[in-house]
């Protein structure tokens, strides 16, 4: 997703670059050839298979998937990744970064890499970060990436490292990361030879940065980032500090020089070129600088470079380096970074198939990304929204890179899931930027509130999480921020339209911009009260929760028994004519919706399937028009809003099945083990959380409902272990097997040996673990 | 001058900006009576006139001159000017700043103002500097100073106070300022108002800046510049602080947003287009940006921004403007300023036209603005040519801006005469230059060596000091440092040309780039040696003496007796052929000249005219070639290889009344009470120094030569107050008389009653001080 919502700022399409344009297939099948010759070749490295030795990073890294296969920590602020979205426009490369709304960094089917950056985002919509990028060369020394830029080979990517060779200079490179730093090791041919940070080049739509050489061996300084999805507002620093493994013979910095007029321009020396400035040792400001080291190598000679992190200043930079780097030790970095990422996968242990291994734990590996960890080493990040530095408590982390409109359909209830403690730091985030900036996030991205997308999806997360049993959090604050949220009737950033909202049960369509989805920003609003009225209740506020419960059947409003589907409606009640379900199908603007047509919207009520069967006309029409979404390709598998429908089956009583069949033949369809091998863009994990659940024959039907649909699992056993301060610490073992009586309804599926009343299972039984044995 | 010899840059023709163009005449004498006006109206303020109140800081801000108006401070690091040079062009603004190497930050037919800024040069003869602009404007924000830009009237300007109405606002605008500082008035009308700080627009070639608000009353950051002259490696930062006389309601940066491509340009919002950023309090960077601060005012409120400088830190930026300007003051640092000016000029004191004063002390304003300090309050300063900070002693001043190529001829002895003093700290910053970079200046900017223009002049500068009786220096480094310029065969920067010199005793024409000069390069080492020679001597190194003294004569290769000209010659001593001895005259290429034709060299011999004079045949032969330099326009007032020319009618025995005649009537010609009133780029003072001396009836014909010529001076009477620390402190008195028998050949002067053998007087005599008495 990556809908602006933002008062003031015109907002238009924007959602192209989550989809695979069709013509697309053959080129990525190609790749995926030559990708899978070098996957093999990186597996087969490996003695014993541990979880990790399964994921491999590339998948999503072409149609669109938007996830990149740098070395990166679990929930890691740094990343090393390869930037190949620069130049050779419909030459090398097939995407150019500023072609379209290009969210990516590397895409495998590009071919020219300009560097390695440090800040990289992974699934997201719109173009950010990407920046603070070497690039190691040799020869001649050039400042200009268009030319200094290279084709590669022989890519190697596993959780935490990255390789290749640049073929121009015959310079092998490999990157590493831990938590806020990265570190790259480039072995260079015999002669002169270069390491040059280029701050100028980068993904993110602002542009300026700063840079000082400390010494033959240290740059510092920092790089604007922001206008994420084009917020104007959205704007702050990254800074940086670099420490080189050998002292630089020479070195300078460089800034891309204006363009002179007349005779200026003839005299300038540098008139709209890359201008150097050896030795330069002042700061250096500008658009489009960087630094550069050269060496006299022996042939084979490694040079290393590690990075710093920081979004509070140059020093907490340089303390992170030198806490989580004191030494240019690659190996046994790249070690602890695999070990990280194995300590998070371990925990769910799959029996089955080594293809389908691989998509779950690449797709398990995406949903450990972000939000990601923000603070530095000593505690200190940027306060939400505002400028000044917050401190955590100890061994508390704070979260950055909030894509809740996406990931409050499955991400947060996986993390809560598997990653219980995860999920409370979040949680306890959250909570801390709503204590800071007066609200809770919306789409927070490196502690600035974007405004992208629509809804209140802030309050689902909260409430189904405390719900789940992880409370170990400020709850009356939080209660207080969802409440103030829900009820603030002007001046409301979550809930711009609640004055008429609150007035008329639900978002009219009079005032809407051309993107603003007054259906779907209702029905957002519609589950984020029924989650806060089950909070509510939960707490025992009984008035609040029927207030907010009540709120929650707006929907209703909305549902127009004449087209059946859930309508946009004006001020006094008349439905928006004409009117074109199909419309929004290829993401145009469509009245009453974002990033969706009338079909994808039509079953979003989550929390209140019953409520919408009765208005469709009962079971049998509800199956015959949710069918329908699947034979007119009315479905989409690459974005949020329809996601949960192939598990609504479950509802129904005579067509529970079909669910198992369409998870199954959805999962074949667009989750593969080659680059394209996500449907669209990772939505900051959603879309590989869908495939995690999905492939465990769970899922969480609505956020604040504590039942997962059960239908069945891709693997013959899925065992989990229970975290032990959130659940008791026991094992679930979730079995695909024939010994359940699938003839009996409601007996497709036995916990701990009794057959489940109805096809789903409560997170509160699962969570106390024992045996799920699902028909397969 | 502005020829930069540095080498490995194919420098060309540069010289355009330091002429007038005949065709600007008529614009220049209306604008000149618009302009008379405004200075009437001041300078009928001024109850009791004092010598600052004949200053006219209009002269010099048209024809070319490159002075500006703007208020400063005697040697002030800081300044604040008028900034009239940015957009409009053709329109209402005449000369655009980057429309040629335009060196001026004012132009006073232009009419197009855009702010006011903080460090400005005076009378240089490329683009530099004119940052950190500071502009108020009301009404609705705009930040774009191509629309902000306003026309103006009410011009005011005395020495360290400048004032005007902005057209477009009605803002009244008074500037005024302290050694480091600046502080501004501005007088809103009622409403919205703003003060933009813009970092981006400026005359410097150099781009780039950082910006932080620290309040709604202050600001900091830095500000690149550089690339001198075209001479890329002479760039460095300048550091600020600004604070505010009232908070700000409303606050912001502001950046020049880059032009985004297709679907990214319709959606950034801020497309090719300056983008404001509100409330922005992190490290803004980029090439195109700055701040600004808005209020909402009552009519006729005031409202003041100060501004530091420093070229170490932010810190000593912040330390100099809380120093200087503890509080905001505007008129008693309008009365210091002015303060300051007078204590400076009132040494000489003058009997005469009232028009003749105006010119005699707006001349010697402009000899006091550069070399300006460059020390912090604190002591602290750039380190020549290097990264980090020097120290000064106690009360001692560190200088920067030498533009010695031109300054030595008579800047710096006519310090030497009146400020000797400054004239120490001077040389002593010079040495200091020489212990930190290995080298003696030539054309030193803000700490950097722009290696601009040819010969060694730094040499003559110390030595002439030294034989004038300012010795307060370390004479043994000097000495050293002279000794490695004159002697240094190979990587000499200062003397590039110095092994074939040594070897053929004149500088080939063999390898001369297009703009070298190889005759004037050589007469710029004859012209050192002999200075050096002199001072060898003094010193009593009799060897050295005799080495360099008859290096001094090389001149002598050089003459050609069938054109009679100084002629550029081959390394095998063959005479350059063909040969144009006008070639060069309207400052095209010409071998074996910089800046200048055969005309303009061609006695430039001041160490030995007698030696000259016997090569061209004679005494009527020498003065006959002498008159036809002016007779054929062969003579550049504006450029000053030839300047010295008018005196040398002295070293004849029939025609000394010549140089009267010749001085007088290239005043008249040249120097006039209005904006044109230069003959051309007053090259930090040179031609002002020109006019000084001329107008005093002495002259200093040569470097380390003690003698001055002596010729009917304008005033009627002038008394100068001798230093009583070099001189004992008595006073000269120079009359204009009849009393002297014009008749009588070596009595056309007396001295304390006796009548001069020559029509020269040796400066250690007349610095014993006494009454000098020449005929009018």
């Amino acid at each position: 997703m990556m809908h602006n919502n933002h008062v003031g700022l015109t907002i238009k399409y924007l959602a192209l670059d989550g989809r695979a344009p069709r013509n697309d297939d053959v080129f990525s099948t190609l790749m995926a050839v030559v990708f899978g010759f070098f996957f093999l070749v990186s597996a087969s490295f490996s003695i014993a298979k541990e979880e990790v030795d399964y994921v491999n990073p590339f998948i999503g890294t072409s149609n669109f998937g938007a996830t990149h296969p740098g070395a990166q920590y679990p929930h890691g602020l740094a990343s090393v990744a390869p930037f190949n979205v620069a130049f050779e426009e419909g030459k090398l490369n097939k995407f150019e970064k500023d072609a379209a709304w290009n969210s990516r960094v590397y895409i495998h089917e590009n071919q020219f890499l300009t560097g390695f950056t440090h800040l990289n985002l992974s699934g997201v919509g719109c173009p950010e970060a990407g920046v603070i990028n070497v690039m190691p060369t040799t020869g001649k020394l050039e400042l200009n990436p268009e030319y200094y830029g290279s084709t590669y080979s022989n890519e190697i990517a596993t959780p935490g490292y990255y390789s290749t060779i640049l073929n121009d200079y015959d310079i092998q490179t490999e990157v590493t990361s831990t938590l806020r730093t990265g570190l790259s090791r480039f072995t260079y041919p015999k002669g002169e030879s270069h390491i040059i940070v280029n701050l100028g080049l980068g993904l993110s739509n602002e542009q300026g940065a700063s840079v000082k050489v400390v010494s033959n061996q240290e740059i510092e300084g920092m790089r604007t980032l922001g206008t994420f999805c084009y917020n104007a507002d959205d704007v702050r620093p990254v800074y940086f500090v670099a420490k080189l493994s050998k002292p630089a013979k020479r070195f300078g910095v460089f800034k891309q020089a204006p363009a002179y007029k007349g005779v200026e321009g003839e005299w300038i020396g540098y008139n709209n070129t890359v201008k150097p400035y050896p030795n330069y040792q002042h700061t250096m400001a500008g658009d489009d600088i960087g630094a550069y080291f050269s060496f006299d190598l022996k042939d084979q000679e490694q040079v290393q470079i590690k990075v710093g992190l920081s979004f509070v200043s140059i020093d907490n930079a340089r303390e992170n380096l030198e806490k989580e780097q004191p030494r240019f030790a690659f190996e046994s970095t790249r070690k602890k970074a695999r070990k990280a990422w194995q300590e998070k996968l371990e925990k769910i242990n799959v029996s089955g198939k080594d293809e389908d291994k691989t998509l779950f734990y690449t797709g398990l590996y995406h949903t450990l990304i972000h939000p990601n960890i923000i603070q530095d080493v000593n505690g200190q990040y940027p306060l939400m929204g505002r400028y000044g530095v917050g401190q955590t408590t100890k061994d508390q982390n704070r979260y950055s890179v909030f894509s809740l409109w996406d990931t409050n359909r499955n991400v947060h209830p996986l993390l809560s899931l598997i990653y219980p403690d995860l999920q409370s730091e979040m949680v306890n985030t959250m909570v801390g930027m709503y204590k800071e900036s007066g609200w809770l996030p919306k789409w927070e991205l490196y502690g600035m509130e974007t405004q992208v997308m629509v809804g209140d999806p802030a309050t689902p997360v909260i409430a189904d999480t405390y719900l789940r049993g992880i409370q170990d959090f400020d709850v009356a604050t939080a209660y207080e921020a969802m409440t103030k949220s829900a009820d603030t009737i002007l001046e409301n950033p979550l809930r711009p339209e609640n004055n008429d909202y609150l007035k008329l049960g639900y978002v009219p369509v009079d005032d809407e911009g051309p993107y603003d989805g007054s259906v779907s920003t209702s029905l957002e609003y519609f589950l984020a009260d029924f989650s806060l009225g089950q909070l509510a209740s939960a707490l025992g506020k009984e008035q609040d929760a029927e207030r907010y419960l009540a709120r929650a059947q707006g929907y209703k409003k909305l549902y127009d028994p004449t087209t059946k589907m859930l309508r946009p409606k004006d001020r006094k009640g008349q439905w928006l004519t004409p009117y074109d379900p199909e419309l929004g199908r290829n993401f145009e603007p469509a009245p009453g919706y974002i990033e969706g047509n009338a079909w994808n919207y039509r079953f979003y009520v989550p929390h209140d399937m019953p409520g919408l069967m009765v208005l469709l006309g009962g079971e049998n029409e509800f199956e015959t028009e949710l069918s329908k979404t699947f034979t007119t390709d009315n479905f989409d598998m690459a974005n949020e809003p329809d996601i949960t429908y192939p598990f609504l089956f479950n509802y129904t009583n005579a067509h529970q099945s079909k669910t198992s069949e369409h998870v199954k033949a959805l999962i074949e369809e667009h989750f593969h083990n080659t680059p394209g091998g996500l449907p669209g863009n990772d939505d900051t994990g959603t879309l590989s959380a869908w495939l995690v659940f999905s492939m465990m024959g769970i899922y969480p039907v609505s956020p604040a409902d504590m039942d997962y649909a059960v239908f069945a699992p891709t693997f013959d056993k899925i065992t989990l272990t229970l975290d032990k301060n959130y659940y008791e610490g026991k094992k679930l073992t979730i079995i695909s097997s024939n010994r359940v009586d699938a003839s009996q309804l409601h007996t497709r599926a036995t916990f701990n040996g009794k057959p489940l009343e109805t096809p789903f299972i409560s997170h509160l039984e699962l969570t106390k673990g024992g045996r799920l044995e699902i028909h397969r």
